[in-house]
């Protein structure tokens, strides 16, 4: 049986992905018809999704799932037509590329290395060992305990944050509103790892911000709504926070007036965190067909109370 | 028995030195006179040494050894005056040190980071995946295996380069005259561990750099004098080399008027990379005095054939 997979994307995503995704899909084994066109919503069995296209899944009656292609999914959990399985993406060529940016940014910071580009004097100034240098991580998801533990194996002294409480070796894991105020106070660089939800839209804010530690610096490449912008460039301006690393943002692209390019604490990245692999997304994509046809439970299915 | 140990450092070290040194001693159960003077050569039983200071050592008939604070012997090797048994410091937190200094460089050029930092525009540069950059260590003594391991953890395609043969998990070792063409070549970002020795002066010359890659990143936290500076200039003005971050210099502190300061694919960092940390350092001397009092063998005696 020919399994019809719909993909959603516009005509840029289209081109990137058609190829690799049959490849993926006959790797798999699956026998398939891909289309970018969707004359008739009720022969689909597959929506290979990309926010910002489908927003009424109703006509999709047959449809066994829905296979995001981005990690996030928050744009479309609270969707009342979509009463299909839903799937989120995770890739790990995606968690090595967020393993690379936050390792890398969080030893910029670490060192101290911005000083270096225009320094033209003779200063030894040398910052404390990896293992004296403490650093949080909000959010111990797949890719907030990835990073940890890359942190954590270059002698970083790691502590985790989750919405419940979790175990992992190496790292102290806290969780709850207590643990929030502890992981805060501690956190000379803090990595924002977190899902958006909303209990996490904002959660960086000026209370919050407040109980971290003068001269604290902030990593976000979670999830722009995490932050209250305001209260960031006004910690920033005070000198509370000594820096922003960010590489998402409530509006992306980052509008060209917005503070955060030209401000001397902020450094912005244009989302290229975890940027999906056509490659390797497809065989996660290809690998959930299988299961549904075979009637295996799918791979990262969406718990839709939580909202991830 | 009172040993009498003699710190030749100047007043600015000695002052960092001498509680460490004491606590470290007395620590390792061992009975000493410290001082920073020396009346009588001829009743010295140990020399923790610092470079520049005490350049004839027939004078000191009664020494056991020679305990140096540098890992960098190179100064006193060539030295006949000291026949004594050369100690060179091999400390814990200076691996860790320069583990932090070359993960975080490589990671910097890997990333690309430096754009970034001055970027107005949302322009998608994506960087490969750490394990599709490949990453050279030259010298594979334990700063350059240590680091070379830690890249590789972080998922770089790492090749390391000795004189002698070697073998280490999860690194290709290559070695002799055709390694170190194999390993130039292959360098997208190129580390300089090397000792200095009349055989790795200028080993990073115009011969070796023109077998680099094109846009190849030098990373040197070895010594000065791996590099011709002016083989190194021409080629990052004529565009083959991306860029280098250097460590070490044949002057220290690099003089104002040298064309690295301003250079703008240079990043000039004043020896910083692996600086000594007196607690741990006077650890390692404290060992070596109670094992030369208790006839074992020195920790890390230098090869005066070799130079290191």
């Amino acid at each position: 049986m020919t399994a019809n997979i719909y993909f959603t994307g516009g005509p840029e995503a289209w081109a990137r992905y058609k190829l690799p995704l049959l490849e993926a899909l006959a790797s798999a084994g699956i026998e398939a018809e891909l289309t970018n066109e969707c004359p008739d919503p009720a022969a689909v069995d597959y929506l290979v999704f990309l926010p910002g296209t489908v927003s009424d899944f109703t006509p999709f009656t047959r449809a066994k799932a829905v296979l995001s292609l981005w990690a996030g999914v928050e744009t479309i959990t609270g969707n009342a037509t979509l009463t299909q399985p839903l799937a989120r993406l995770v890739d790990e060529s995606l968690a090595e590329g967020m393993t690379d940016y936050v390792t890398g940014h969080v030893l910029r910071h670490h060192l101290g290395i911005d000083r270096f580009l225009t320094a033209t004097d003779w200063v030894k100034v040398v910052p404390p060992l990896a293992r004296d240098r403490k650093v949080t991580v909000l959010g111990l998801g797949q890719l907030g305990t990835t990073c940890a533990a890359a942190l954590a194996g270059l002698g970083f002294d790691v502590a985790g944050w989750s919405r419940r409480p979790k175990q992992i070796d190496g790292i102290a894991c806290l969780s709850g509103e207590d643990g929030l105020a502890e992981a805060l106070a501690r956190a000379e660089i803090l990595v924002l790892l977190l899902p958006r939800t909303p209990e996490t839209e904002s959660i960086l804010n000026a209370e919050t911000i407040a109980q971290m530690p003068e001269g604290a610096v902030v990593i976000n490449p979670g999830r722009g709504a995490l932050i209250d912008d305001e209260a960031l460039l006004s910690a920033l301006d005070a000198g509370h926070l000594g820096h922003a690393t960010l590489d998402t943002f409530r509006v992306e692209p980052l509008p060209a007036d917005h503070p955060f390019w030209r401000h001397p604490r902020v450094t912005v990245t244009p989302h290229i965190a975890a940027e999906t692999r056509p490659a390797t997304a497809s065989k996660v994509i290809a690998e959930n067909v299988r299961r549904a046809e075979a009637g295996e439970p799918l791979l990262y299915l969406v718990d839709r109370g939580a909202g991830y």
